[in-house]
């Protein structure tokens, strides 16, 4: 299969908060925008793969800035590396002033998606071929995470882990 | 005000058909799809105005493709005219084939919003510089689109509406 | 086909505004009126055709009035005119004070439905009878709008739009 | 307090049923139609009591006809008698056929709201006068439901009772 | 068909109360709360009956404590009573104050439900056998209602109630 | 402050998967279970700390079995342990069998929450004191992943994160 790069299968997806969707606090629920992120990865998967695509795992997510009520979020989401039939997306969200149109980051997140056939078998996906620098660090970073979800779900022992171990003992 | 390109109000806002929005023919529904285009609409003026904006007017939208269940539809926004506080806003709308990847365009659309203070008082907007020969086009066909919109309010007088005239009598 | 008069198409939606239904300002989002009205006028056409309806088109639309959280609205729709498979609808929208109950007109909309088949062929629908001065003036008005739709959609040349060059000419 | 008739309340809700609305028969979920019913009873409440309007109980109510998917379904209440702060809503729930346009009555059902001030305290409403056979007979059995709704809450004896004592003594 | 005690259908729904839930004095809609029952009554019946289950009727509701946005709210359901395609659910309503922790009852509710095969033809369930006071106290009453609903629903002569005459006569 | 046990933030959420949460498999999708876990595990830092609590991370989530259209699913969450101010919440998701009423794990999750004033300024909450072998489990579990979580962000060295090198290094 021909390899793509992660900007083929970038997806772009801006929208406001509304108040059906805030907490106490008047920001964004945490839930809504990991259904919002969910959505957009799917996309990318999908634009990378031309298949039926699922949720496999959500990667560790933190919130670290809360949005307010009436910002504009823009969720970017591409594929950072894909395995046989599965992508791991990286997913960027800005938020921006209102009044000054200033951007921040804030959050990120990497989910991994699966490319499934029309029963729900998984079927193979094409490489990827970072271009840009950050491309290629989020490229080289997602095989240390996979390693770890292998070994935390104890299906790869931790001394096999080669790229994980180096991060410890090196 | 400093003037600003279409491109500065761009806004991108890509997302899938779910099961819930659709009519008896498993199509988008028309409600649906004119909802999103007003969010994205909306973003599109704040950005080029740094305001609370509302919704003016729709002009005519023409429905010539029906968006299938499970599509993945961008809406594409920007200011493509300024009046004093009012704003034109050119909206197209694309799908794309899950399997190929085609894109297709399914709709143009276009709004008007207003820049508001925070008493819903109406207030100014940078003018807008048109970059491309598309965006050329749009800005100019903005002005007999206001004109027929002032004349079918009567608000202007038909005879008034020089650039709309010259549509039928020239 | 044996004709109907436009009370026989008349649909009658009240509701409230709902919190998850505001803007900013804590007025109803354009695009959800913009929804409700696709609903109603969806049902007036079904009721003219008994048919499977889809929206073709929506014309003009200005939002003159905005309608506060916790509103009733009243949104009315009926078929204005029927051409071959097509039909305009016309839309009246009418908010209600909460203490003295008086009524407001806050819009007025034309959405224009096409009636389909099972495997989405456009199908002849009745005429239409206009009873009412009020319901006479938008049947007239309606060919106007036909034609101006048709020739900004490139369809129609402007000399052979007589109703509407009669309106710049005359 | 000038009396009013329940025509002064009546109040129409026609929508369709959306996919997100149905059971796993493709029918009208139940709690979605008590939803509607809520929402109507509430605005019919406002409109007899031009006041802030709680909904205080819901009397009895059988589904006995299912309402499929896609079906046009019409919700009409009106206040069919008024206590002091309270007001008993009768809702008829109509659905029409989508080919021959036939109307069957699918459902009854009885709403009790009660008028408040902005502190959430029980405020007076205005009598009702009914006008035709169909609203006297509603409008009598109105004060058996009240004292059978007394009674079952233990704040009315059993031989208080008396006009409900009457069905099953006389 | 083996009898069940009514633990084995109970089912616990705790959900917050979110902004788009609220009426005008920023407490739970009515209608929402009954959906949420009808949810949970659904399961509950499903669980006892393990078939297909759909709304028959909805008895009293009294809507005696307001539940503030934010709240806490629990809904708990079990099947009170089995007859012979139909099942009796008693839903307890409980909100939770943020800040104390403290439990508060804030409505009880009774609705009906029947099982049916995929065509929607009732079919049979297993008994009920009350294990506690409360189950036992609540199995009793569920003969009274099923007669005073028989009776309302003019299928029942009220003399021929012997549960429910007593109330009045003895 | 006085330790609480896990079962005293315990959060059981049943409810069902309706037709709008559907992907293109009919299985609920990855996002809207992210959601309802993030509502589920909000109750339970609630229950805890009685403050606001804000969800500040997602830890890893797997998504091994789908959840099909119609299912009941319960989502069960319990603080596992108490930092300062932050709260480690485990999530077990289960779905039971329409017929046969087995029940079957489909995820696992865990969340972590930070208790807020109503500035938002962090505050502490109770520490937790672990009662059974699953729970003693999961809190000291819950240390690695908090010092892996800091060594992820950059903000504790490899090094020091003792807990974790033990897995790799012993």
């Amino acid at each position: 299969m021909k390899a793509k790069s992660p900007s083929q299968s970038r997806t772009v997806m801006t929208d406001l908060v509304l108040p059906s969707e805030t907490n106490p606090l008047n920001n964004l629920f945490g839930g809504e925008l990991l259904a919002r992120m969910d959505r957009a990865a799917s996309i990318s998967a999908r634009r990378h793969s031309r298949r039926i695509t699922v949720t496999a795992s959500v990667n560790h997510v933190a919130f670290n800035h809360s949005i307010p009520l009436g910002s504009v979020v823009t969720v970017e989401a591409s594929v950072s590396r894909a395995f046989r039939s599965s992508m791991e997306i990286f997913i960027d969200v800005w938020i921006e002033d209102r009044f000054s149109g200033e951007k921040t980051k804030a959050n990120e997140a990497i989910y991994t998606f699966v490319a499934v056939d029309e029963t729900g078998k998984p079927t193979e996906v094409p490489p990827i071929v970072p271009e840009t620098e950050l491309e290629q660090a989020r490229y080289d970073a997602a095989l240390r995470r996979k390693q770890l979800s292998l070994v935390l779900a104890g299906k790869m022992k931790p001394e096999d882990a080669t790229e994980l171990k180096a991060l410890f003992t090196d």
